[in-house]
């Protein structure tokens, strides 16, 4: 079934940029870098009840498999280019894919990201996408480069997703027409991959990473790759008014802490460009937050609101038992 | 699981290349394209099930997702330089995931290819594999592009494929230390993808592409591509000792004009150019075989040992019922 499907897809994003020479239709695409740039790539799989709970519209799918890649690209700093789609179903369902790529072509749009090859096949839904930006050599933002006294900063607000899903798994009591339910479940449904943010960090960040994972787990990757340690301050944790109306203080700090799917970018600056990073990230929209610092030493530290150090248990985190 | 798992291939699969920035590690690697080399990007998803037997040994999957896609890149005249392995498995399998990386790293190895990235997830087990190669601007090898008058060539032999799926889904009375057996079911699960050709056919063949689907429907792509018809003699058809030796005539011709998976490249050239391209592609070891020429029309028409035209039918390919 690979050349119909494709073809409606293509014919959804189609993208006219100089830089395709040969498309989708024959066995490969055939594509030029810019000159002086590098080639920055991801891949990442959505599988249905892993990534997303079954039922989830096709359009937010199709949004989501290209917004968990570019957030990729966004915390390297590159612009975004190209993509390719490797789209598993269980039967070749116009409507399904219909909504597939009107998702994917709201979010590629902006960006005039072209989709330049594919391939689907018939099996449990799965959706691989791997996309390609550019960046100048050198340039691009890494794991590793935190510096002991740098500033630890994060985009937008944290446990959103997190909370989002809970709100869905539970069902229920949740009314659908109030605006709070609506904007966790979009902050889930349609992350909002920070690349503006991403390439506006470029020689200025000295390392940076996207949150899908959760922040500790994430910011424990610059921590390793970097060599360092961090301390977070709980009570700096951003967080959206929708997610604390509807969760205790406790829940909500560990969504932010723990949770993942948030796609919000987490990084480190001289404390020196703290101010001018967050003017400048205020000014494309998102903002950024100052979460705590670097410190010698290894993994991630948080400090909670009475000033006592947190520890993980099964259900969250807790104070240390001392 | 991501880590672990994509760790684990790459160690079985380190290569160094100069034109990797930054590898596996980070939220994307970072690549040079050669100076004056555009880029051959192709993607394919294996399903179990669909692609490869339940029980196919974990090397012969690795080796054939790599391979499949190594023909996309052959079929351009592309050289191998990275690859993105999606691997959604139902459980972390070590097991699994050794003989997978062992399989990959045979095919890559001779190539110096690089897995530069890679996503492991939970689900229904599906192998999708992008690739990159490089090619000069202008010389990829296209489906658009052959003319009347120009020779159809196929490298190797054809059938083998489905002939070995034939024999492996029949089951019990094959005696798999018959070394027929043995390479036909090689021929299924370890194809070899002609890069050496498809680099040797540049800026001589006229159109190329790779046998996935069976030759008629691939040469179907090029003729639509290039708005031409071609004209094949079944007695001309490469195959193999041991596909005519295990099957009746009929059966032979329709798994070599039908059958799917050979992963042979299928390309036109001049009439004049023929005896150098031949004498060439033997020396690469595959050889290549004139099947039949191109002529004014469309779609593709097969001329019988007897003269006469084939048509389609559900078994496979008669005589038209005059």
């Amino acid at each position: 079934m690979e050349f119909d499907l494709i073809d409606l897809i293509r014919r959804h994003t189609a993208q006219s940029r100089d830089d395709v020479r040969m498309g989708i239709g024959d066995d490969a695409a055939v594509l030029a870098v810019p000159p002086g740039q590098e080639l920055a790539v991801a891949i990442d799989t959505l599988v249905e009840g892993v990534h997303f709970p079954p039922g989830t519209a096709p359009a937010d799918i199709g949004w989501k498999a290209l917004a968990v890649n570019l957030s990729d690209l966004a915390a390297m700093g590159a612009s975004p280019a190209w993509a390719l789609l490797a789209l598993t179903l269980p039967s070749p369902d116009p409507v399904f894919i219909e909504g597939f790529a009107e998702g994917f072509a709201q979010l590629a749009q902006p960006y005039r990201l072209a989709l330049i090859g594919g391939d689907t096949t018939r099996g449990p839904m799965t959706i691989s996408m791997a996309v390609h930006g550019f960046v100048a050599p050198g340039k691009a933002l890494l794991r590793a480069g935190a510096c002991v006294g740098d500033a630890v900063l994060v985009t937008g607000t944290l446990g959103d997703a997190a909370a989002g899903l809970q709100l869905l798994q539970r069902g229920g009591p949740v009314d659908e027409s109030d605006a709070r339910y609506r904007f966790l479940a979009e902050r889930l449904n349609r992350p909002t991959p920070r690349l503006a943010s991403g390439m506006a960090l470029r020689e200025r960040a000295t390392s940076c990473i996207d949150v899908s994972d959760g922040l500790l787990a994430d910011l424990g990757h610059i921590c390793a790759a970097s060599d360092v340690a961090a301390e977070i301050e709980s009570v700096l944790l951003p967080r959206s008014p929708a997610l604390l109306s509807l969760f205790d203080e406790t829940t909500a700090r560990d969504f932010a802490l723990s949770g993942g799917d948030d796609y919000e970018l987490c990084f480190t600056v001289p404390m020196a460009r703290v101010a001018e990073v967050q003017a400048d990230l205020a000014r494309l929209g998102c903002g950024a937050t100052r979460i705590g610092r670097i410190v010698e030493g290894s993994g991630v530290r948080v400090r909670d609101v009475d000033g006592q150090w947190l520890e993980s248990t099964r259900q969250g985190w807790d104070h240390f038992a001392a």
